[in-house]
C-alpha cells in the first residue's frame, strides 16, 4: 500500500511496533460508517460514479457483516483497521475499491473514526453515570433522616444524615456529566475531508459527510484536524476526574465496611472471600474502583506526555492515542457499573451509624451556636467556652449532654436548661436547615429536585 | 484559635508543615471580599447588629489597606490568611471581630476564596489567550499566501501556506478558551454558608452572599461544597492542555530557528546568547514554553494524586491544592505572554520556506490526484504510478516536474502535458480549496471569520 | 554577558521567563565551591597564573561571605547564580574575574553545582530516614507483644503485633535508603570541564576538580555530561517512592485516630483544632504527609515530561529541572521529620487494639491450620469446614471460641477439645513464628538485628 | 474457593472487575515454579508426605505441559492464575491438590510469582540494552572522526564528532543498566512463606524455597512482603528513565531525517510510506519509540497513584499492579529492539553533516579560546571580541574564516595569521581533547574502553 518506492519490506520488529490493528480494530464500526458516508458524498459530488459508489457501499456492508460474525482479522502487514477493510473490500469488489480512498487519507480517516468512537463511549458513560445518580438519589431519599457522624479529617465533626452524604456524590457525578457533555460539544466536528494535512483539490462536500455522521459541521483547519487529539485528552480528563470521585466513595466504603466502623455490609455479589482466611468478606469491588483511578489517571498522563512537543501535522507518535483511551473507557465503565451495584445493594447499618454519631462530641458546635444565639456571645468566645466544656466531658468520659447544669454553669453562667435541647444529634441535624445543609428537610428537597430534574421515578 | 482543649502548642515541625500563610496570602483580596459579603448578609439577616457589621466592615477595609501597602504578614502561628486577617481585625476593632465567624467555618471560607481566585485567573487567561489568537490571526493574514512545506512525521508531505499553519494554532487556542469558559460555569457557585461540613443552624441567606460575590447561586450540598476541588482540577486540566498546545508551537519554533531549517529568526528580545559561544542566539523563550508544559502537567498530576481516595468531607491534604494551582497559573500566564511576543515578533524567512517546499517531492499527491481526475484511474493505482515517478526522480536527483514527458509516459502513457500545471507548489496550495484546506483563499476566509467573530481590527 | 551581537536587550517578559536566579540562588554554596576548585585547577595547569588564581579565590570567598550574611541578590538581568556571582566577583577583583570562565561554560557549571546540591540533600535525607528507622525500631521493640488486628482489604484478617506492623515500615524505609544510596553512586561523577558541550582545548585536569569536589571521577562524555539530568530524576524517583511509603503510614494514622478505631492518640504537638468545632483534634500532620505524596510525585512527573524528547545537548527546557527538585526535597524533609515526630509521640491504645483483634473471627485461619495439622485434612477442606464454623458463629453473634465443642463437632467430628488453645489471639500470634512472621519472638529478633546493624542504642 | 460463607455468587460485573486471569496468566511459568518449590519444601519439612508431594509435583508438570501447548484457559470464576492452576491440578490429582496451599496464601504466592516475572524481564532488558550499547559503540567507532554540528538549544554550537554523539547515548544506557541492576538486587528476596500477612504457624523453611527460586534469601517482614510493590515501581521507574533516553535519540532521528537536515536515511525496514503521498518515507519506528515514552511513564504514574495511601497489608487495589508492568515491559522491549535496529541500519550522511557543521559560526568559541591562549586576554573580553567578529561575518554573509586578517585586526589588533588554523572544524574537534571531549582521539579511547569492559568484539 505504500506504493512502489520501498526496496525492502518492514522488518519483523517494525511489523510489530508499527501494527495498530491489534487495538484499532475496535474502531471497525466507525470505520465502515465513515467510509460509507465518504463514498456517498463522492458520488453526490460526481467524484465517483453512482454505480461505483453502490458497488463500494455494498462491499462495505459485506465486510461489516463478516466482521460482525467472525471478528476482525489481525494481519500485521495490513497495519490498521483502514487498510484491513480496504484490502478485504478489494477482494470482494475488485479494483473499484481503489476509488474509495479518493480525497481522503488515513490521517483524516482515523481522526474521524476515533472521534466517532469517543462520542459513542461518551454517550454510554453519560447513560451509566445517570444511572449511578439515580441509585444515589434513591438511597438518599430512603436515608434522608438516617443519622451518621459527619467527618472532617476522618474525625467526628458534626452529625449529618446519610442521605445528605450520598447526595454529595450526586453533585460530583453531576459535574462529571457536565464535563463529558462539554467535551462532546467540542469533539463534535468532522475532520473528514482534511485529507493528509492540507485538504484536497477534489470538489468534496464536507458538510454532507459531517451531517451523515451526526457531526455539527466540518472542522475549520485541515492541519489542526489531523493533528488534534484534544477530544481524546478531554475524554481522558473527564474520565480521570470521574474516577477520582469514585475513588473517594470507594475509600469510604472500604473504611465503613471495616469491623471497627461497621457502617455498611457490602452486597455478597460484590465481595470476595479469601483463599486462606475462611471468615473474610472483602470489599473487593470498592478496592478495585479505588485502584482503577490510578490506571485511568495513568492513561491520561500517557497521552499528555505523548502529545507534548509534537510538531504539526500528524506524527506517528499519535498512534499511541488509542490504547490509553480504550483502556480508560473500559475501566471507567466497569467502575461506574460496580459502584452503581454497590450503592443499590449496600446494607447501611443505621444502628452503628447512629451510635458512632454520639461519639466524639459531635454536637459541640451546637453548644457554641446556642451561646451565640441565646446569650449573644461573639462566636470566638462561645467557641472557647465550648472547648472548656468538651475538656471537662472528656475528663469525665461523659457525653456533652451528660454534664450537669451546675457543671456547665461553672464554665459559663449564661448557660441555662434550654441548652440540652440543642445537644441531641437529632436536634443538631434538624437545625442545619440552611440551603444545602444536612437537615432531613433539606435532603428531601434536594432529592425531589433531582428527581424532577431528570424525570426519575420514585 | 483552637479553643481551650490543647495542652501543648504545635511543635516547630508542625508550625512549618501546617502553616499555609506563605502561599495562601495570595488569596487576601478574595478573603476580604468574601468576609465583607458575609458580614453584610449576617446584618441583613439580623444575626449580627447593623452597628457591629459596620464596625467589622470598616475594620476589614483597614486590614485590606494595610495589606495593599505593606503586604500580608507571615506569622506561622496564625496558620493561614483567614486567621491572619481575623487576628488583625480583632486588634483593630476589638472582640466584636469574633462575630464575623458566626455561621461559617474556614472550610467554606477557603473554598469560597479559592474559587474567586481561580475565577479571576481564568478571566485573566481568557484575555491573554484572546490576545494570542489575535496575534496568530494577524500573522496568518499577512502570510495567507506564503508557501512552506507541510510536514507529517516531520517529512515534507505537501506544500501548505504559513497562514494556514498559524491558523491551526488559532483553532487549538479556541478550544482552550472553550475549556476555560466551560470550567468557569461549573465553578461559579458559592460554597459560602456550607460552614464546616453540614450547613448551619443560623438563618442565613446564601443567595445574598452568592450574588454579592458574582456567583450564579449557592452550592446545593454542604458536604460536597467543602470537600470539592473540581474547580481547581478543571483549571489545571485546562491549563495543561493549553500548555501542551503551546509546547507544540514552541517545538516548531525551535526546529524552524535551527540553521538547517532557517525558517524563522526569533526576535532578539526573546532570545539569549551564550556565556561561552559568542555566535549563539538561542530560542530560549520557545524552549522555556516547551519545558514549562512539563511543570504545568506536573501540577495537575500533583493535585489529582492528592485528591485520590480522600473520604468526605474536608481533609487537611486538601491544603495542598493551592501551590500547584498558583504555580501553574503563573507559568501559563508567562507562557502565553512569551508566545504572543514570539508570534508578534517572529521574522519568517519566506525564501527559505519556499525553497524547502520544493524539496521532498511535495507535489507527488498532486500528480496522483491529477491521474484520478483527468485519467479516471482509481486512486490506489494512481498512487502506485506516482510512486514509480518519484523513484525515478530520486534516482536522477531531479524534481518531479523536471522529469520529461517521455519519462513520465514511460511510466504511464495516460499522462499528458497538462500534468505540469499541477506540479508547482503554487498550483498545489491553490488547488486545496476545500473547506478548511490550505489554499490562500481558504486561509483568508478563515482569517476574516476569526476577525469578525471576535471584533478584531485588521 | 552575551557579547556584542544583540541589538536589543531582552524584553520584560523575557527577563521574567528567563531568569532562574529566583530559585537557583539556592545553589550558591555549590557554585562557589565549584568555582574555587576550577580556578585552583586552572592555576595548577598553568592556564591562569598563581597570582590571578589567588585573587579570584579571595574574591570568591568575599562573595560567599556577602551571600552568607546578606543573602543572594536577585537581579534578573544577571539571569542566574553563575552570572550573579561572576558579576559581583568582577566588581570586587576587576577584569581578572574574566579568567575564571576559561575552559568552562555555564552548561557544565550548572550541571556540577546541581549535582553537588542533590548530593548534599541526599545525604541529609539519608540521615533523616535513618532517624525515622530508629524511631520505628524503638516503638517496635516496645510493642513487640502488643496485639492488634492485622488487616487485609481493611478487614480483620489475623491478629498481628504492633511491633511487627511498625517493622514493616522499617523495611520500606530501608529500601528507600538503598535507593537514595544507589542514586548517589550514579550521581557522583564530575561534569566540570565538559564546557559547553564538546569539552575544551585547554589542557585542564578534570581528575583534580573531581577529587576536590568529592566526586569519584570525571564524567566520560561531554555531550552527555551537560544534557544529563538522570541524577535529578533519580532523586525525584527515590523521593516519590519514599513519599508513597509515608503516605501509607499516614493513612493508617488517620484511620487509627478516628473515633471508631481509636487505636492511637496523635501527639498534641502534631495535631490541630478547628475554628468552628471546639471538640476537634485533627491528625493534620498525618494528612499533610499523605497529601504531600501527591505533590512530590507531581514534581517527578514534571521533570520527566520536561526531559522527554529533548535533543542533545543542553536545551533551555532543562532550566525547569530545579524547581521540582527543590520543592520535592523540601517537602520530603518535612514529611520525614513530621513522621518521625508522630512515631515518637504516638500514644498507641493497646486496649482498643486488643479489643478490635477479637472481632472479625481473626483466628479462623488458626482453626483451619489446626485441622490440617492435627487431623491431617487437606487445607482446602479445612478451609471449608472453618467457613461453616464462622457462619454458625456469625448467626449466633458469638466469637469462634464461644462455640461449644458439640457445635464444632456437628460441623466436623474430627475437632476435639485441644482446638480451643489455638483460638486465642495470643496463641495465634505466638504460633506465627516462621522467619519474618508476626510472633513476638520474631519481632524481637528483627528489632535486635536492626539495632545491631545500625549501631542503634536501646 | 471462598469457603462456605457466601449466600450468592459474584454478580456479572463482579466477575469481570474481579477476574485477573485475563492478564495474570502471563505469570504461569513463575506460578508453577513457585508451587513446585513450595511443595518440595513442605515435604522436606514433613508438612506433607513425600508421596503427596511427588503426586502434586507430577500434577504441576502436567498442568504446565498443558499450558505450554494449549495456552492458559480463561475462566473468570477461577479469578486468577493461582486458582486456575490449583483447580486443574485437583482435576488431575484429586483432593491431595488441596495440600499444596498449606502454609501459604495467594498474597505471598502472587508477590513471589510477580517478583520472579519482573526479575526475568529485567534480565531480558539488561541483555537487550547491552545489545543496544554494542550497536552504539560499533557505529561510534566507525564515526569517531565524522564531523557534525554539535547543538545546544538546537542551534549550531561547536563542531563535534558523530562518534562522540553516539557515545553520549552509550553513557545513558549504561546508567539505565545500572538502575535495572540495582533494582534487581532490591527485588531479589523471597516473600514465599509470608502467607496471608502474618507468617504461618507451620514449621516451614523459607530459606529453602528462596534458594530454589534463585532469591538471595527470604524477606524479613511478612506484612511488608505481601503489601510491597516496590520491585514493580522500581522496574517501572527504570523503564521510564530508559524510555526517556530513547525518546531523545528518537527525536534526533526524526529531526535528522527531515529534508532540511538530511543527516540520516533511516533503513527501509524501519520506515513506512503513506497511503496518500507516494513520495513519503516516514521514520515511524523513531516516532513510535518517542511516543511510547509517554505510555511507559503513564504506566509508572498509574501504579504510583494506585499505591498511594494504601493501608497495610494487601488490598485488592494492588491487583492493578500487573497491567502497567506488563504493558511497560512489552513496550520497552520493542523500543530497545527498534532502536538497536535503527542504530545498526542508519545511513549517516557524512557530507550533509560536515556541510552543516560549517554553518552557524561553530568555531567562534575556538576564536575566543585562541585569544585567551595566544594573546592572554581574559575569557570574558575574548568572548566580546569574538561576538564582534561574528556580527561582521553575519553582515557579510561570510564564514568566520572568510574574514580577512585586516577585518579581524580591525576588531582586535592582537589577532594574527595563526588564528586561521584554529577556525577549521577539523582543528576545532581535534583540539577538544580533554578527558570526555569530542576529539576523535578521545572517542576512540572511549570506544576501546567500552569494548574491553564488556568483552565486545570489534
Amino acid at each position: 500500500m505504500w506504493g512502489g518506492r520501498f526496496a525492502e519490506g518492514p522488518s519483523a520488529i517494525m511489523r510489530e511496533i508499527n501494527a495498530s490493528i491489534p487495538f484499532d480494530k475496535l474502531l471497525w464500526r466507525q470505520d465502515i460508517a465513515a467510509s460509507k458516508a465518504h463514498v456517498a458524498m463522492l458520488a453526490a459530488c460526481k467524484i465517483v460514479s453512482e454505480d461505483d459508489a453502490a458497488t463500494i457501499t455494498g462491499g462495505l456492508d459485506a465486510v461489516a457483516a463478516e466482521y460482525a460474525s467472525d471478528g476482525v482479522p489481525e494481519d500485521w502487514d495490513l497495519e490498521d483497521i483502514h487498510m484491513t477493510t480496504e484490502a478485504r473490500l478489494a477482494e470482494i469488489v475488485g479494483p473499484v475499491a481503489g476509488r474509495l480512498h479518493t480525497a481522503r487519507s488515513r490521517n483524516d480517516q482515523v481522526a474521524t473514526d476515533f472521534r466517532l468512537w469517543v462520542r459513542d463511549e461518551t454517550d454510554a458513560l453519560v447513560d451509566a453515570l445517570t444511572g449511578l445518580q439515580r441509585a444515589l438519589v434513591n438511597r438518599a431519599g430512603e436515608h434522608a433522616g438516617t443519622i451518621m457522624p459527619g467527618f472532617t479529617h476522618l474525625q467526628t465533626a458534626q452529625p449529618v444524615t446519610l442521605g445528605h452524604h450520598l447526595m454529595a456524590y450526586y453533585e460530583m457525578i453531576g459535574r462529571d456529566l457536565s464535563r463529558f457533555r462539554d467535551a462532546r460539544v467540542r469533539l463534535n466536528q468532522s475532520p473528514l475531508g482534511s485529507a493528509a494535512l492540507a485538504g484536497t483539490g477534489f470538489p468534496i462536500d464536507r458538510e454532507m459527510t459531517a451531517q451523515a455522521l451526526g457531526f455539527d459541521g466540518p472542522t475549520s483547519n485541515s492541519l489542526d484536524a489531523v493533528s488534534d487529539r484534544d477530544f481524546a485528552l478531554d475524554f481522558l480528563g473527564s474520565a480521570s476526574q470521574c474516577a477520582l470521585h469514585l475513588s473517594r466513595l470507594a475509600e469510604e466504603f472500604v473504611i465503613w465496611a471495616s469491623q471497627p466502623f461497621g457502617f455498611v455490609r457490602m452486597p455478597d455479589t460484590l465481595s470476595t472471600g479469601s483463599s486462606i482466611m475462611p471468615q473474610k468478606k472483602n470489599p473487593d469491588a470498592a478496592e478495585l474502583v479505588r485502584g482503577h483511578a490510578g490506571r485511568i489517571v495513568g492513561c491520561q498522563m500517557a497521552l499528555m506526555m505523548t502529545m507534548k512537543g509534537l510538531p504539526l501535522a500528524y506524527s506517528k507518535d499519535m498512534q499511541d492515542d488509542k490504547p490509553p483511551v480504550f483502556e480508560a473507557a473500559a475501566l471507567l465503565q466497569l467502575c461506574v457499573a460496580a459502584m452503581t451495584g454497590m450503592i443499590d445493594g449496600a446494607d447501611f447499618r443505621e444502628d452503628r451509624m447512629r451510635q458512632a454519631a454520639e461519639l466524639g462530641y459531635a454536637t459541640a458546635t451546637d453548644l457554641a451556636d446556642w451561646l451565640v444565639r441565646e446569650a449573644d456571645i461573639p462566636f470566638r468566645e462561645a467557641h472557647h467556652i465550648t472547648g472548656a466544656a468538651v475538656k471537662l466531658a472528656e475528663r469525665k468520659s461523659a457525653a456533652l449532654d451528660e454534664l450537669s447544669l451546675e457543671e456547665l454553669q461553672a464554665i459559663d453562667e449564661r448557660i441555662d436548661e434550654r441548652v440540652y435541647a440543642a445537644l441531641s444529634v437529632e436536634a443538631s441535624v434538624a437545625a442545619r436547615n440552611s440551603y444545602g445543609g444536612t437537615a432531613p428537610e433539606q435532603v428531601r428537597a434536594r432529592v425531589a429536585e433531582a428527581r424532577s430534574k431528570s424525570g426519575m421515578e420514585t
